[in-house]
C-alpha cells in the first residue's frame, strides 16, 4: 500500500530545499530592473528547478510519473497511478519582476484523486500543505473550514483582463461581478491566489486558462477546506488539461455561477 | 532649525512600535473569516493607531499639524508649517479580510514640500522610507534610480473596478493599456503600490480617487528614486486634497499619458 505519509514528508523537505535554492539566487540588493535578461534568469531557475524535483521523484519514486511546467517530465495522456504535478516557478512575471509573490506547487494524485497539495510562497517563507481528509494548514496553523459569504462581502481575486476584450470572455459577463464584489484583487500566481482561497483572504478565485501544475495543488487545499473549484461553466476540472477556473467558497460560488454565469 | 534627522527617527521608531501593537492584536490562528464583527476591529484599531501617533506628535513637536484619515488631527486647510499626514492603516479591506498586505503611511511636509516619507509592511515587517535629497530605501537596501520602460514591458497597478463602469473614467480610457500592458496586478493598499512602484516591483500604479494619507508618504519615495506621479490629468497632485494618480516611471508615465490619456 501507497505510504503517503512518506511521500508527503518527502515532498515537503523537497520544497523548502527548493525554496532555499531559489533564495540564494536572489542578488542581495533589489536590482530587479537592471537585470540584463529577466528571462534568462527565470528561464534557468524555472529548469533548474523542476530537474531538481524530477531527481529526487525519480531516485525516490521511479514507478511514479510527472507532469511539470517545463516538460522535463512524462508525457501524461490518463490520470492512472500517482502522478506529481509540479510547477517549479508559479508566477514567472513576479518573479522577474518582483523577486515575490510566487510559489512552488506540488500536487500528487493518485488515479485522479488528489492526495498531497503543497504550495510554497518561498520569499515569505510560507507553506501552505494539505492531505487528503487530514485538512489545510499554513506552515503549523489550521485552515479553518471556509464558511459562506455573499458576492457583497466577498472580494474577488481576478485579473483586469477578463474584464477587458480578450480572446476567452466577453468582457460583458465578469464586469457585473467586479461591481458588485466588495472589491478585486490580483496578485499575478495562481497558485498563490488559490492558496489565498483556501485561507480565506480571498473569497473567490477567477481565471479563464489555467494548465495542471498552476491549480493541482491548490484544488487539494481547497478541498479540504470545504471549498468548491469549477470550470466557469460548473464543469469538473480536467485535472491533466487546460481549464478555465472557478474557485470560491461553497455558497459563493454557486451564486457567482447563477447570477453572473447564468448556469444552473 | 528644523533637526529632520530627529523627526525622521522618531518617526521611524513610532512607526516601528505602532506596527508591533497592531500586529500584536492579532489572534494567533487564521481566524480571519469569522471575525463577530471584522469592522469594529478595523475602525478600533486605525482610531488606536491614529490616537497613538497623534500623541507622540504633540508631546515632542506641539507646534506641527497633523492630517490623519481617522480625522483626530487638525482641520488641515492648507500647507503651511510642518504637517505630518497620517493613515495608520491603509488597506483597511485587507487589513480585516486578510491580516496582511496593509501599511502604516506616513508623509511629513514642511510649506508643501515632502521631507520625510514612511511606508511600513506591517505584517512583513518591512520599512520603506526616504528623506528628502537622501534616496529611498526598503530596511537598509537601497532602492534603485528607475529606468525607463516600455508599456509593453510594464507591469500596472490597476484595479478591476476602473475597466468597468464607474462613477470616475469611462472603462473604455483604461482597457487598452490593460491589454498593451505585460500585465497588471492590483494589491489594495495604495501606500503598498505606491512603494511596489518605487522599488521597481510596480512600473506603474493607477487610481481615480485617493486622499491625502493615501498618498503623501508615496510621493516622497517615488521622488527620491526618479519616478514621476501627477493626476490623471497630467496635473500637480494637490498634497492636502483628493486626486486621481498616474504614478510611474519616468518616460512610462509620459507614454501613458500621451498615447492612452491623450494628453499632452
Amino acid at each position: 500500500m501507497t505510504n503517503w505519509k512518506e511521500i508527503d514528508q518527502y515532498a515537503k523537505s523537497w520544497v523548502r530545499e527548493a525554496g532555499e535554492r531559489i533564495r540564494a539566487s536572489f542578488a542581495t540588493s533589489l536590482s530587479i530592473q537592471t537585470k540584463s535578461n529577466p528571462n534568462d534568469l527565470v528561464t534557468n531557475m524555472d529548469k533548474e528547478t523542476e530537474q531538481f524535483f524530477i531527481s529526487k521523484i525519480k531516485e525516490m519514486y521511479p514507478e511514479h510519473r510527472i507532469l511539470g511546467e517545463e516538460g522535463f517530465g512524462h508525457d501524461v495522456k490518463d490520470t492512472e497511478g500517482i502522478i506529481w504535478i509540479i510547477d517549479p516557478i508559479d508566477g514567472t512575471m513576479n518573479f522577474v519582476h518582483q523577486q515575490r509573490n510566487f510559489a512552488i506547487s506540488i500536487g500528487i494524485y493518485e488515479n485522479g484523486t488528489g492526495m498531497v497539495g503543497l504550495i510554497y510562497d518561498v520569499v515569505h517563507d510560507e507553506l501552505y500543505h494539505a492531505k487528503k481528509g487530514e485538512g489545510a494548514y499554513m506552515d503549523e496553523t489550521p485552515l479553518q473550514k471556509l464558511d459562506r459569504r455573499e458576492v457583497s462581502e466577498s472580494i474577488i481575486g481576478i485579473n483586469a483582463t477578463w474584464v477587458t476584450e480578450n480572446r476567452r470572455i466577453d468582457p460583458a459577463v465578469l464586469a457585473p461581478l467586479v461591481r458588485s464584489a466588495r472589491g478585486t484583487r490580483s496578485y499575478g500566481s495562481a497558485a498563490l491566489e488559490f492558496a489565498y482561497v483556501a485561507s480565506g483572504r480571498l473569497d473567490c478565485y477567477i481565471t479563464m486558462r489555467l494548465a495542471p501544475w498552476d491549480f493541482a495543488a491548490g484544488l487539494i487545499l481547497l478541498e479540504e477546506v470545504g471549498g468548491k473549484a469549477t470550470t466557469m461553466d460548473g464543469e469538473p476540472i480536467n485535472t491533466i488539461g487546460k481549464n478555465s477556473i472557478l474557485a470560491a467558497r461553497d455558497g459563493l460560488h454557486q451564486e457567482i455561477l447563477e447570477t453572473y454565469l447564468k448556469k444552473s
